[in-house]
């Protein structure tokens, strides 16, 4: 109900995954009356519950406000349907502030999680065409111990929403000489390369944030100040491309032609770089799994989240990932604390 | 002597820059019999005086080292000819690390300045073309003051460098409600709010990633762990797009045909975000100008470099930054610190 688009878009979302996922089921949460004929509209009846909910977060609600009186909001219901075990994953499209709030309230953490974060996937150079990166945003402070559980908690999501086998971990750094970057970074260096065997990852060591769309590294650790300005900065440098491509395009008849017939080119360029079918952050360290799409998701935005969440589900993801948790080997961070 | 591509390219873009600026003399620094066949070659004798170094910081060189060990490099040499008043800007395309501790213990920092910064130059929605970013790696931490002092800084800086009367400045932060971000950003919000009127600046307040490239903000300041991810992250993010676009025109003959025809349009794009015409980070907050070049700038990045350090020198601009930042407003410090 909270998203840029409303619900129409996100119905269309469904409309395109239910007919690929013929084993899939959907609980929409939101006002009855008015997704009832969207639904319906789409022949989706069959394959659709609506979880009637009268209120809506809108995107300028403060995330203390939500957690206080959002008990009526279309996202705390989709949020409660999985800690109730009738959903297994949520998707939303809505205030990121305050749905991670809802989320950490109501699904808590999990046993051994002191941060939750959360993961975008990031265009890369990699086989697979992307990194993932965490925290972008849950919280603005990680100490050793956190950025340790990110590493654990990206490895296993790597492996379960990328499928790959023994993902490369990075942590993010201003240089890769020992002499640079904060106390807390070299700490978290040796705590995460003490981890990389038990946990199944290799280690790549420091890297930089040229290195984030590179195919040196698979999952980057980092805090969720210097992830999100990243993850902003990086999609505001694109965007900014974008424009000035079609400006470059429109400049002139002979550019113009040229646009037309690069047109298969450009889209292939598009489609490698759309945000679209990167979308789907995820919330991970809680007890459930909540993908978070872009707020200004069209239909294919909201059929890659939950592409996202269905593989997500499949592989029975949150019980690996608090299993690769409880497991992390011990570590005097008592000796490292300042 | 110590850039990626060795002396040759620096003498290149000398003259380039002296035919351009009939008024500017040079002072090259490094071996004398590898650079006088170098400036014989190019008939700039009369344009440059050699200053004979022996020695060389190389990419790989500690900063520590080098400031305990690179008396006789040329590096060092080039700061001491600022020092001494026989330059009026270094130009380098070294070490950044070295070059900025070289500085460091010769030049002393500005009275008034806790941590010098470098500011770089960014590709943005502005009618200029760019806007400033600072810190981009000098230091890895800055508290509420040096936030301001960066403030001032690039408020000069944009005045100066890039002639413009009234620069809008911005706080980088994750988000632009309220609650959000590091305490320590919200006292420099008020800090900087508070010396807007006398320091002739524009607040816009909180800005985030995704403005960086933008049209709000004509100055962006932040710490230099933040800044430097930020850079790299926009430099790797418009590099990688740079090869995928590349990739896709190559596809086809139909899309190599457009790639010819849209030749054009593609230089034009290449030339608004080519790093070289930006090319020239700066140190602010010392007794004098420095002007950090990339290291692998050929001939037309050198050039830029140079033409920067004209354009800072003909308008006194440390003079002026000095005489911005001891006018700084008082502010109750210790009532806000932690």
């Amino acid at each position: 109900m909270g998203s840029d688009n409303g619900p129409a878009v996100v119905v269309d979302g469904i409309a395109k995954s239910a007919a690929i996922n013929p084993d899939v089921s959907f609980i929409l949460h939101g006002r009855a009356s008015e997704l009832e004929p969207l639904v319906a509209k789409r022949k989706l009846g069959h394959r659709v519950t609506i979880a009637d909910a009268q209120d809506v977060v809108s995107m300028d609600d403060k995330p203390s406000h939500v957690m206080r009186n959002g008990k009526d909001t279309s996202m705390w219901s989709a949020i409660e349907s999985v800690r109730q075990n009738d959903a297994q994953v949520a998707v939303s499209c809505g205030n990121t502030g305050a749905l991670m709030a809802i989320s950490m309230i109501r699904l808590r953490k999990l046993e051994g999680v002191n941060r939750p974060a959360i993961a975008c996937l990031w265009p890369s150079r990699n086989p697979s065409g992307f990194n993932v990166m965490l925290d972008v945003g849950a919280d603005i402070r990680a100490d050793q111990d956190d950025l340790l559980q990110y590493a654990l908690m990206g490895a296993s999501y790597a492996r379960n929403g990328l499928g790959l086998t023994r993902p490369r971990i990075g942590l993010l750094n201003v240089g890769t000489e020992e002499h640079k970057g904060r106390a807390e970074l070299k700490v978290a260096h040796d705590l995460i390369e003490k981890n990389a065997r038990s946990a199944e990852f290799d280690f790549v060591g420091f890297v930089e944030g040229g290195d984030i769309p590179s195919d040196r590294v698979d999952v980057i650790v980092t805090d969720g100040f210097t992830g999100n300005v990243a993850l902003k900065t990086g999609e505001g440098t694109a965007a900014l491309i974008r424009d000035l491509l079609r400006e470059a395009f429109n400049h002139s008849i002979l550019s113009k032609l040229a646009a037309v017939l690069a047109l298969g080119s450009l889209k292939r360029l598009q489609k490698r770089i759309d945000p679209r079918r990167v979308n789907g952050g995820i919330f991970l360290g809680l007890n459930g799994t909540v993908v978070k799409s872009h707020g200004s998701a069209d239909a294919t935005g909201v059929s890659a989240a939950i592409k996202l969440a269905v593989t997500l589900a499949e592989g029975n993801f949150n019980e690996r990932l608090a299993a690769r948790v409880a497991s992390a080997e011990g570590h005097p961070v008592q000796e490292h604390a300042p």
